[in-house]
Parts: C-alpha cells; structure tokens; sequence
C-alpha cells in the first residue's frame, strides 16, 4: 500500500455533460443498442446509398455474390421443407379452424416477402401451431367459425393484418424492448403448456370424433372426449397411433444420427402420402373422415375483405397484438440462436418490420399469421440451406402444388394430421429445461409453471399474461431489494470482497465498508436506508464488545448504474443521521451518470468533495490517517 | 503487479447454499429489511415477554420513565397544537364535505390510540387536506352529499374503516414495499397539484358564492367561478383577503425568527375567534355565512353506520385503498425525517399498525380519516414536544372542547375557513423542489408534473396513478438500459476504471475489458448481448487500425446483483458466439447470488474454473500469461 502513497488519484469531478448530450446517449441505448447506422460513417455518398439499400433490402447484401454452388445447397434444403410445408400448412389451418388450402396459401406468398427484407440465412417461414389456436380461440370467442365461416375467414385475415402493422411499427419505432418483456421461462412454459392441449385436441381426430368442444383447456377438452365416447371409432385410432409411432420414430433416429434428419423431414409428407392412398381406396367407410375439398389455383386476393366493423375489432386488435408479440419473440429467437451458429448477427429490429411485412402481404393474398417455427428452421439449416433463397425455392414448390396438386391431397384423413401434430407438439414440452429452472432458479420454475398451468386449465392469454405479470412483478422485487453487501479486506491483497462470500476477509477497525449494488431510486431507497443502519447497528454491536468506535461508514456505490432523485433524497438523509451519529460517511467510486446528478444536486459540496475516493484502498489510507491524527492529537493534549 | 504474483487469491467456488437458506435470507430481506426481532436475540424469557410488550405498544418504552418535567413540555405543545386543530378539523371537514364537528370529533380519539401503538415521538395527529378532498371526490362521485347527507357521512366511515384495515394489514404483513412506490417526485407533484386546486376551490368561500361546483379540476373551478359571479359579495372578499395577509404575514414571520413559531401556530385560532365575533355581531347579515349549529357532547358510535352494500363497495374500497397509500407516505416520511433531526429511528410497519388502529377505532367512533399531517407535526416539534404525550393533551384538550365550547364555534366564517386552508396550502407548493428536479433530473422532473398537472386537470386519482405508473415504467426502463463501460487502466495504478469517465485509463493490447452493473435477466438481457458485441465490433474496428487482434473479453459482473434464468442463457450464448470468433470469455468476481446460479446452470462448468478471476487486475495478468505464451508457441513453430 504504502509504495502507492505518492501518487493519488482522483475522482473526475469535471462539469457534467449537458442535457442535450446526455440525453441524446440515453435515447440512443434506448431504442438504437446496436447502432444500425454505424456502417454509414465514413463512406462516400454513392456507398452510403448503396448500403442503404442493402440495410432495408437485405436481399441485396446476399444476391450479387449469389451463384450456382450456392443455389444447389439452397434448391435442395427449399425442396425439403416443402414437404414439411404442406402437411404443416394442412395441419395448422385446421387445428386454427380454417380451410386447409389457406395453410397452402400460407407458404406460399410470405416467403418470398421474407426472402427480400429478412436477415436470417436459416429460417424458414411457415404457420406455428400455438399462434394458429391461440387467434382461433380469440376469434372464435366472437364469431364462432361453425356459424359462420366466412366472417371467421375475414376477422383471422384482419387479426393477421393488424399483426403486420404492430410487427412493422415495433420494428420502424425500434421497439423491440416490448419483445423482450417475454422471460424465456414465460415462454418455455407457454408453450409447454399451448403443446399439451393441442395435443389433447388432436385426440379429436385420433378416435375419430365428429363432436367436440370448441374450449381450449385441458377440463373442457377431456370433458367432450368422455360426453362423445359413442363416436369413438376404433379403425381411426390405430391408424392414428401407427403413423404417430413412425413419425416418434423417425424423430428418435434424427436424434442418433443427425445424417440422417432428411428421413424425419420427409416422414410427414410420407404419412400424408400414405393417409391419402389409404383414404382413397377406403372410399370413406370404416369411419375414416378426410380433409375434403381443396381448389386448384394460387391465392385469391382478400384486401378487400378484411373487416374493421367496431363490434369485432377489439377480439381482432387484442389477438393480432398478442399473436404478434408471440410469433415474433419466436421468431426472433430461433433465427438468433441459429445465427450464433454461424458466427453471424441478425437484426432484430430489421427482422420486425420483415415478419410485418410478411404478414401484412400475407392478410392481402389469403394468407394467415406466419412467422419463424423451429421445426422448419431447423430442417432448413440441417439441409444446407445457405441463404434465403430457400425460401423462394420453398415458395415456388408451393405455388407448382397450388397450381396443379392441390386436389390429390383432399384425401388426406384428419388422423394422420392429428398424428403430424401430435409429433410436433410432444417434441415442444422441454421437462428437461423446466428440472433445470426447478434447480438453478425456483421463481423461474414458478413463473414458467404459471404460463403452463395457466395455459393448460384457463385460456391461453390469460395464460401468457399471468406469467409475464408474474415476471414483472418478480423484476420490480429485484429493484426493490437490491443486494448490499460488508466488504473486507483479503488477506495479503488489496481487494476488499463481501465478508460472507469470502470468510477470510476481515474489516478494518472503526470502518465500515458497504457495497452498494444495482440503481438507487423511489422502489428501493427505504430499503437501502434500513439495510445500512442495520448494518451499522450490527458493526456497532460488534464493536462494543471490542474497544473502538466506529467512525467511518465508506459506501461503494462503483455498481451502482443510476440514480433518481428519491435516491438522492436518501443519501441526503443517511449523510445527515450519520452526522447526528459522529459518523464520517465517504462514497466510493461513482460513475458518471451517478457522480453528475450528485453534483448538480449538491450532495457532493454537502458531504465535501474531500469525501469522495477512487477507490477503497484509497479511502481507508485516508480514514486511517484522520484516525491516527485525531489519536496524536488525543495524545498531545494529555 | 509482479509482487502479488506469488499469492494467488481464487474465487470461492465452495457449494451453494441450500435452497431452504437462500429462500430464508430472500424473504428476510424482502419484508424485514429493518430486521424487527434483533432486540429480542440473547434475552432471558422475562426481558423478552417485556421487550414484546413494548414492541407492540410502544408508549410501554417511554411511560416508565415519564417524569413531571418532560411533561411540561408536552403540556404546552399538546396546547399549541389543539389550538391549531381546532380550526384545521373545522376546514378540513367543510373540504370533505363533512358536518364540521366531525372534524373535531377526528382530533379527539384517534390521538388517543396513537399515543399507545405510534413510535414516533413528534408526530401529530389530525386531518390532512389532500385526503380529505380526495376521499370527498371518490365517495361523492357515487353517493354525493347533497342528494343524502346521512349516506354520504356512512360512506366516508366506511371508506376510513376500509384505510384502517389496510393499513394495519399492510404493517402486520410488511407490505410497506408497496407504499415505497410512490416516489418523491410523485408526491411533491400531487401535493402541489391538490393544493393548486384546493385554493381554487377556496375562492368560493372567499368570494361569498353559494353555488359552487363538485368536482375537483381547474377548468370546472374557475367555470363555476365565473357562472355564479352574481353571487359575488365584496364584503366577505375583503373579510378573507385580510385574514389571508393576516396568516401569510406570521408565517413569513416564522420563518425570520424561528423562536416566534407560535404566533403562527396561534394564528388560525386568532383568526377563528375574531371572525366569530365579527360574525356575532354582524348577525348574519353582509353576505358572512357561518359554520352553523355545532351541538356539544363526545363523540357518537358509528360502529353501525358502516354501510357495506355491493353498491358502494367498490367506491368505497378505492377511496379506502388510495387514501390510505396517500396517508401513509405522508404521514411515515414525516415521522422519519423529525426522527432523524432526533438522532431517533421510527419503524414504518408499526407506524402503518398504529396508523391503521387509529382509523379503524376513529370510523367506529364518528371520525374520518387521519395521518401525521407536515404542519401540526412541526409545531408540535418547534413546541419542543418530548413524547407522544402531546397527542393526549391534545386529545384532552378536544375533549374539553367538545363538552363545553363547541358552540361557541357555530359562528366561525366560512371566510375565515377559506383563508386558513389557502394559507396552508400556498406552502405547500413546493416551486424550489420542482426546479431543483428540472436542473437534476428532467425524467423526475417530468414524473412530478405528471401528477401535478394530473391533479389539477383531470382528477386526484387519475393523476396519482398516472404519476406512479411513470414512475414504474422509467424504473423499468432502468433495467432494461443498465448501462455498461468499457474499463482501462489509470496510468500508475491498479485500478480499472471507466474509460469515458476517466479519459486518461488506457485499454490493454487484446484485451476487452466490460463493467456491467445492474441484475441481468429477462427485460434487459438481449440489450445486453447487444450492446457487448457492439463493444467487441468497435474494438476490432480500433484493433484494425493497429496490428494485433482481440483474443480477451473479461466481464467484470461485481456489479451484477442477481441473474435469472434469461440472463444465464444469454451469457451462455455470448460465450458461444465469442468461441466461435476465437475469443475468450472471462468472468470477474461474481456475487454469491450470481455464482450459486451460474454453478448451479453449469455455466461456470462450460467456461472453465480457470475462467473466472476474483479481481480484473488478476485476470489481465493471467490473459497477459497466455498471450505471451502463445506467442512464444508460434515463434518455437517457426
């Protein structure tokens, strides 16, 4: 320590910034944290435009060094997942109550939307079945689908449009913060839950049943399965279980030799395949219902059809906004996680306004909410696929099955789409990841059981909502208690660390070393004043067993990000009742946000600037030495 | 640096504690931060029944050691404040709404039941003008008092039963978390608000006007001002104007000459009684309306006028639960800031125990709601009060008043009123306090106007929650946005510190060293990834320039007080994303919260022991090891 003596460094007491430019960097962590326009600076005009072009086209970045070597990878991931598309696009429209060709519809336009201003090489666009039950259920609720189909049809469209509003205006006014209120115990839980009752749901289709519930929740949907159990056909459930079982199987081998994930992505396209010749040769009988008519042609314009009555529009706002917060939480995260993969960065704000593009488009052209599913992706990347062209080369599959197949899968039995959705879904319900919130963070587990028990017995929003009020609340906890800790010093070093952490520490005598963690502000500054005069209690508890007085209280406020003026206040308060005490309070490496607004409300020229150190080895040298003085000065009075 | 290289000092990596110890500390911090119970550690069975006993009634702790002398004081203060609680309980009664002798039946048994649960010794207790304007707006709006009076005085007894029970339930559970959300701003902004339209609504009294209007905002005030303008009359303006003077003049008086504080403290009593016999002898006439019949006698039970009907309920309810937050932090911030001019400590969940009762008993017994309003309790300071005492003789006094002089008082103006709430009101426009959050915070700035404005045109309630819901929203903008730096050394030390703050530190070759404060977790955690590889962009984008390349990220979390489960799967997928871009990641000197959970998620099991540094100091030199020693490998390959 002493070596250092000579030289003292000290705290930056420059003028604050102006309000202007302190501003100006808090609107941009804000609302710009990746600085999209950092690629702009120091460029000629003519390369400025050109990654401008590039920035809202991202297509532009990829396509002039696209070539033929590049293409064949992309042909044949888009072939694959196509076939996945079809029996997906059937299955999904279905379990959302829609017409099954408008899940063809589905993968047919907003693919090649996404293809232009998507940023991810890997996803692939497609309908996701919690998003499809969740706008039925909304929708459902005031228009049921059996009364009238059309304005169903209409209200999904409009939902579908004001999801591509709310998606593309959260990407223009960079409001992804929004997304990110989602916890991934919300999510996990949510769609744990969505899985299982669309899993139950499918039951419908395994025995059989021409009746059911329109209800989402597990006591409903049990329920109808019991009150209709003379329907029960047993032909259809074998049929069921048998393609249930190859498609778990197929899985299982994805599982053991990656190689060969080609098998499991074609296995659906497989039991579609295999469902509609033995539907075909069955004529109908033995109980086996089919699909039913599916038109040739592409998809039918239906701008003029979407509907903004008053009486429908809060069902279609509230569920466009729910969907859409959903699909792109997502969305955003698959294409993210996959992008990690490659050492490559996405956009989320750009990958907003390409999910609202791709819808909004969608909900003019017959198409319903789409988004970025896993499974897709999934194949997608394990195909090869190299850039968003596979998308396109998805979208032309779909547009050749439109044109001229589309019929010959109008014999698709609804089991084997029940045993398609059923696979999907049971691979969705991650027990492992919910064991590891158990362990490592219980109010996780509680927060993640929430959205799934919510989910699973209520409805699926209040569901959702329940579990990210939960998070919130449990957020606004974390504020409202921030962790203080007594600092000591490591023996034999000169760091000081939390004497409970680090047992060998020890405290200096007369001092008492707090570190204060995370902003101080109105949620938390009660607690923080009776967390520091707990401590001094304790410290002075302490000391009167020993001889000594404590005459220093040194705060580390080097964590501390922020400060409100109640924060503030409470300092104020504290440096007053520790002066009442015969107390020296000292504060400890503030940071810049935090030491201006102490200057301007001149808490620093209340408690001196004499009482601010760098750091804590420096505070205690200087405690110590007033210690020494004032014990000469005892001396020499003698 | 090379002296301590022989002493190496780990990371205690020791197992976490039980879940059942972490949940026990996590619950102890979150409701008895104050931790209640030390007192009663290491007591022989006796101290502790007796130490209990004077835990819950606090007049236990001083009564013992009462003495006559101590009692003077409190004789002349409890007379001090009575003779300002007698004209306060009129005016504040005539704001609510109320017949004015319930105004002083509220000054008679409430005081009683503080004096025996309250712990703070100069508190006083009355009725507050921004409760009562509040309660009368919430309680008229459903059941107004001129349509039934008898209703409309049941109903503010049970909105004041519904505060009591509220209150006393929020201290026996701990919940004053909840009264810590309304900030300091909040409240400066509505007490300024309520006080704005307070006077306002005085000018009805000042101007002599019989019709008046029941709401509350400036518009309608001024509107009704200028409808009734016929009934204006000059005398009564003239009569209030001096009266008005009269009382600002003393209190500028006190504010000179601080010794002189109970020429103001008398001041409304003086201005009661000249305008009683003005009134007396004017007979009536010249437009001075008085107060009107005031019947002696105590207090009448009011235990069966509580009116519970689901008509009401939801009214009353609100009422009961806003005002009783409102009371609360006013009545405990006061109590605490005298308690630090005393060197004393209060504890604010028995304050809410003791405020709750005395609200409870006071709607049983005809009184409506009290707190610990600013003015009386800093006379009763100045007065040089001892001890809870004064609350007794200034209940006594009431008694006193009641029984015989009550009368006496059916003479006062209304003028005389409107002149006393003005002058108490112009004070409590705090413009200094506003101005010194423009100059330091505009966010809080901004927080204050919100309920001021709020307030004053559009309605109380709005404008509180309007105010705390900013608030909540800018806190939770705080954790979305926790700030990160980047660190540097400061020339001749060994210290880190921001580089921006500290322009002279300086970075190390390949090596990028990021501060992050605040917890991690859900809300911020992708703003976080963002804003770390924006960090790593902009030194790679320095690096180029220069020759060498990044190899080090070193996350100093000290700061870093909890992480969630979201916040633990983000920093897995930035060391997997820094893998990939061969660079690696380094933890420093994690919390005990931190480290318990990312051993327990095998976060720490992924990096590597060996990655994670008890200081930054440690690190740097560990990463300078490597560095070296793989240079040193390429020059042996060559």
């Amino acid at each position: 320590m002493g070596s250092r003596r000579e030289v003292v460094h000290k705290v930056n007491f420059s003028d604050p910034r102006s309000f202007a430019s302190s501003f100006k960097s808090d609107l941009k962590e804000t609302f710009f944290p990746d600085d999209p326009f950092r690629q702009f600076k120091n460029q000629p005009p003519l390369g400025r435009a050109k990654k401008a072009v590039q920035y809202f086209f991202p297509v532009f970045e990829w396509l002039p060094k696209y070539n033929f070597r590049l293409f064949q990878y992309d042909l044949l991931s888009g072939i694959t997942i196509s076939s996945l598309a079809i029996p997906q696009g059937i299955s999904y429209a279905k379990l959302a109550s829609l017409p099954p060709i408008i899940g063809l519809y589905s993968s047919f336009v907003p693919p090649l939307i996404y293809a232009v201003f998507g940023s991810s090489k890997d996803l692939a666009v497609g309908t996701v079945a919690a998003a499809s039950l969740l706008l039925s259920s909304i929708i459902g609720g005031v228009a049921p689908p059996k009364d009238d189909p059309t304005l169903y049809l209409h209200l999904m469209f409009t939902a579908t449009f004001f999801t591509g509003v709310f998606q593309t205006a959260l990407g223009i006014f960079r409001l992804g913060i929004l997304v990110e209120f989602l916890s991934h115990s919300t999510i996990t839980g949510f769609i744990g839950g969505t899985a299982t009752i669309i899993c139950l749901q499918q039951l419908k289709g395994l025995f059989g049943l021409k009746h059911f519930t329109s209800k989402t929740d597990v006591i409903s949907v049990i329920h109808a399965i019991f009150k209709n159990r003379s329907e029960w056909r047993w032909e259809s459930t074998v049929i069921g279980v048998v393609f249930l079982m190859f498609l778990l199987l197929t899985k299982s081998l994805r599982n053991k030799r990656p190689d060969l994930f080609w098998v499991s992505a074609m296995a659906p396209m497989v039991t579609v395949v295999v469902g509609c010749l033995f539907a075909y040769f069955a004529h109908g009988e033995h109980g086996i219902q089919i699909v039913g008519h599916l038109s040739k042609g592409l998809n039918p314009l239906s701008i003029k059809d979407l509907r903004f009555d008053s009486k429908y529009l809060s069902a279609t706002l509230s569920a466009g906004i729910i969907t859409g917060i959903l699909a792109l939480s997502e969305g955003i995260a698959i294409g993210r996680s996959f992008a990690v993969m490659r050492n490559d960065q996405i956009d989320g704000n750009k990958e907003m306004i390409a999910f609202g593009l791709m819808n909004v488009v969608g909900s003019f052209t017959s198409c319903y909410l789409t988004t970025g599913p896993f499974s897709k992706t999934a194949v997608n990347n394990n195909a090869g696929c190299k850039t968003a062209m596979s998308n396109i080369v998805m979208s032309l599959c779909m547009m050749l099955t439109l044109l001229f197949l589309a019929p010959l899968f109008s014999y698709t039995p609804l089991v084997a789409l029940s045993a398609i959705i059923m696979s999907a879904m049971l691979g969705l319900i991650e027990y492992d990841k919910a064991y590891r919130y158990l362990k490592v963070d219980k109010f996780d587990f509680c927060i993640c059981m929430t959205a799934f028990l919510g989910v699973a017995f209520i409805s699926m929003d209040i569901g959702l909502l329940m579990s990210t009020g939960l998070s919130i609340v449990r957020a606004l906890l974390y504020m409202a208690r921030p962790a203080t800790s007594k600092l000591g010093i490591i023996p034999g070093s000169a760091m000081y660390r939390d004497i409970e952490q680090y047992p060998s520490a020890s405290g200096t005598q007369g001092i008492l070393i707090l570190q204060l963690g995370s902003p101080i502000y109105f949620a938390n500054s009660s607690y923080i004043r009776e967390r520091i005069s707990r401590w001094i209690e304790d410290e002075r508890g302490n000391l009167n067993s020993k001889s000594g007085e404590l005459e220093h209280l040194i705060l580390d406020i080097g964590g501390v990000t922020s400060i409100d003026m109640t924060g503030i206040g409470m300092l104020t308060e504290v440096h007053l009742s520790m002066r009442k005490k015969g107390i020296k309070m000292i504060i400890v490496n503030p940071r810049r946000e935090v030491l201006e607004k102490l200057m301007l409300s001149s808490f620093i020229d209340a408690i001196g600037q004499e009482s601010v150190f760098l750091s804590i080895e420096a505070a205690v040298e200087a405690c110590d030495f007033n210690f020494n003085e004032s014990e000469q000065n005892d001396w020499s009075r003698h």
